[in-house]
């Protein structure tokens, strides 16, 4: 059960678009048990869509295209599906009157290029777009399923989960894939698979299983696969697995699959029904945006002083002008008065203060691009410690915000043993 | 001259990692007028990587490989590399000896299988790798070439721009590619068409020219793109469609091409000597982190607090309990007490500040998900507006932020007129 994504549009291919939609729908697809072979952006050219389609041909069962259908951009792809499936555009009542409701709850004119949108293929059934005027369409030619949609990743989205992904699941019925994701941090790839080693070699030997390292900036992240045969056994082959890894580096690991740092941190604060406040300064509020993207997210975190100036640092956190004299703003005595200043200032249980050089000026020799002061303040404890995370301005963002919470996660669960 | 990309690996077809490479690569080989025709994401198996090979044949002048080299990975490709181009795998003092002087540098003991990624294609030149132990490869093969990275956008980035673009440059000498991007903020895609039909048509009309309209969340970038010629004489044609355009609509157009609107804002600031601070409860720092993720910004940017609570909006920023309670949180009374807090707090010239309803949960009848009251203080102004972003938290977030940088930037050049 192979199953193929093209991405249609020159955003892609010339580089101002990044295909975000590809891995969200292969991590859908993965998840009712169907696999990406292969994915390919081409242009929005008749040429290049004809010869992708062609190219599927005995490869896949289905086919999902993304883009070419927005409201300025598909006078090219729909006549050319048209010809690709033999048939004709035609006015589609039922969705103009769809579109028309749409316009009317948002309280915006229709346009004519809106109307445009209605026009559809005759033989492709409609995979209805709640939030936008793009159709989504499902095609059947020779065994092939091919579904096109819109590139605006909130509406595809949309439209594959209240109908698409079901429509795929039921038509299909694919066989099994398991994937469990172990996410670990402060760890580097080589490192760990020198820890894991004999893990790793189990895994190799078990029948249908393999393993996947994926590093970013901070992370790790090892993934188990399993394929075939029934899914709750497969299930529970994979899980112990990933469980037995979770014992090898303890430390590292504060999550699985999808789960975010952010999450988890605030989970372990909601469930102690204890509060967070941040005192940023290279990390300039990446913290505080990191863990109120998270829903719900008010119940645990009180706010944060990003303190970007001295005077910033001395008014409203209380760091006293000498320690930035005699030890500087990225130091161990002003990070920890940042973190004991948010956490008095807001009476917050934890307190995390980050203070370093993200660079890319601003180095000495003393204290190079990457030196990144982190401070947790505990309710009965406040520690900091220096870092070193190269250059890179982002990366370096990154890594210590992800470093800072991975270390409050650690302390957080050691409080429970005191 | 078409060039392809083949990303390699198991974690972009199951959509655990998004592939960022592409569009990096798409845009650097634009500016040196190469251009992208495809792009395809394979597994990395020995078949898929042999027939991804054999399919760009006739088709490519060269085909850039990303991914399938990291440490615990490199097992399938460099062999099917070796298969492919007819060579075998020798070990390459020359690379060994940098990749030890690499392990000695960040301090770290190197394992057997850094060892190992020295060994390498007889056939194929280097492309130094400084930023990790991956080497790039350059092959040719029947007037193809090809050109096989790591995966790891930091360490790819290096690879290219210490030598694999010049390369490339020297090898091809690629003929005109001129974009031009125009970056709107606060209009939809359909609206900004209708106002500007007629300078559309004149491009469709204009030979060389294209147009494209690229949508996300709170932003249209509006693509100009000229092929053929002359350079010179082809950006001039190209440009000059880019200024008229932004007279068309000048509120909404903040920038060209790769700018983003915090850099833009930056610039306003420092060109006139001018300070900024923010007071953040929905955005929770994301105004913060997008300005302080440009380098340099702490020369303009003073700080912020992110109030997620009532308590720290009324203990930090001064808003007073009477007007909370009166009014609630999102009100256009605590969003300009928030603004006038931090401005008066931090002594900065502007303050930007944000209190609404991200959602999911949250709202009511009154002020639904997505309602949003913005403040913008400046020297002498001080203006609030409610607006209505919609459901989707993190789109919540982002459009609020980036209408919030973009008022404060249509403020800034305002106050040059007073």
């Amino acid at each position: 059960m192979k199953v193929e994504i093209i991405t249609i549009g020159d955003e892609i291919l010339f580089g101002q678009t990044v295909d975000t939609n590809s891995a969200w729908l292969a991590k859908k697809l993965n998840e009712i048990g169907m696999e990406i072979a292969r994915i390919t952006s081409i242009a929005d050219t008749r040429e290049a869509i004809l010869e992708a389609l062609d190219q599927t041909k005995g490869r896949a069962a289905a086919v999902l295209m993304t883009g070419g259908l927005g409201p300025t951009s598909d006078d090219i792809t729909k006549p050319t599906l048209c010809e690709f499936f033999n048939t004709t555009l035609e006015m589609n009542h039922d969705v103009l009157g769809r579109i028309e409701a749409f316009f009317d709850k948002v309280k915006r004119p229709m346009l004519d290029v809106n109307r445009k949108q209605a026009e559809l293929p005759r033989d492709a059934d409609m995979l209805i777009n709640v939030r936008g005027t793009a159709q989504g369409m499902w095609f059947e030619k020779e065994d092939q399923v091919f579904i096109s949609m819109p590139g605006v990743p909130y509406e595809m989205r949309s439209i594959m989960r209240d109908g698409g992904l079901d429509r795929l699941k039921s038509r299909f019925n694919p066989s099994t894939i398991v994937h469990r994701t172990v996410l670990t941090q402060g760890i580097g790839e080589s490192f760990l698979a020198e820890i894991v080693a004999d893990w790793e070699q189990k895994i190799h030997d078990t029948e249908g299983l393999s393993l996947a390292y994926l590093p970013s900036p901070g992370l790790v992240k090892v993934r188990v696969t399993g394929r075939g045969g029934d899914r709750a056994s497969m299930e529970a082959k994979v899980d112990a697995f990933a469980a037995e890894l979770k014992t090898l580096v303890p430390k590292h690991v504060f999550g699985d699959d999808e789960e975010k740092l952010e999450e988890v941190v605030g989970e372990l604060l909601k469930n102690r029904n204890m509060t967070l406040s941040t005192a940023e300064s290279c990390t300039g509020g990446a913290i505080a945006q990191m863990l109120t993207s998270v829903p719900g997210s008010s119940s645990y975190f009180l706010g944060s002083v990003v303190s970007y100036s001295n005077e910033v640092k001395q008014n409203m956190l209380g760091v006293s002008e000498q320690d930035l004299q005699n030890h500087g703003a990225v130091s161990k005595e002003v990070v920890e008065a940042m973190a004991a200043g948010i956490q008095s200032r807001t009476g917050s249980d934890y307190a995390l203060a980050t203070s370093g050089i993200a660079g890319p000026d601003g180095g000495s020799e003393e204290k190079p691009v990457g030196t990144v002061w982190i401070a947790v303040a505990g309710p009965k404890t406040l520690k900091s410690k220096q870092f070193s995370f190269g250059t890179g301005r982002k990366r370096n963002i990154r890594k210590s915000a992800l470093t800072a919470l991975n270390w409050l996660r650690k302390e957080i669960i050691e409080a429970d043993f005191d």
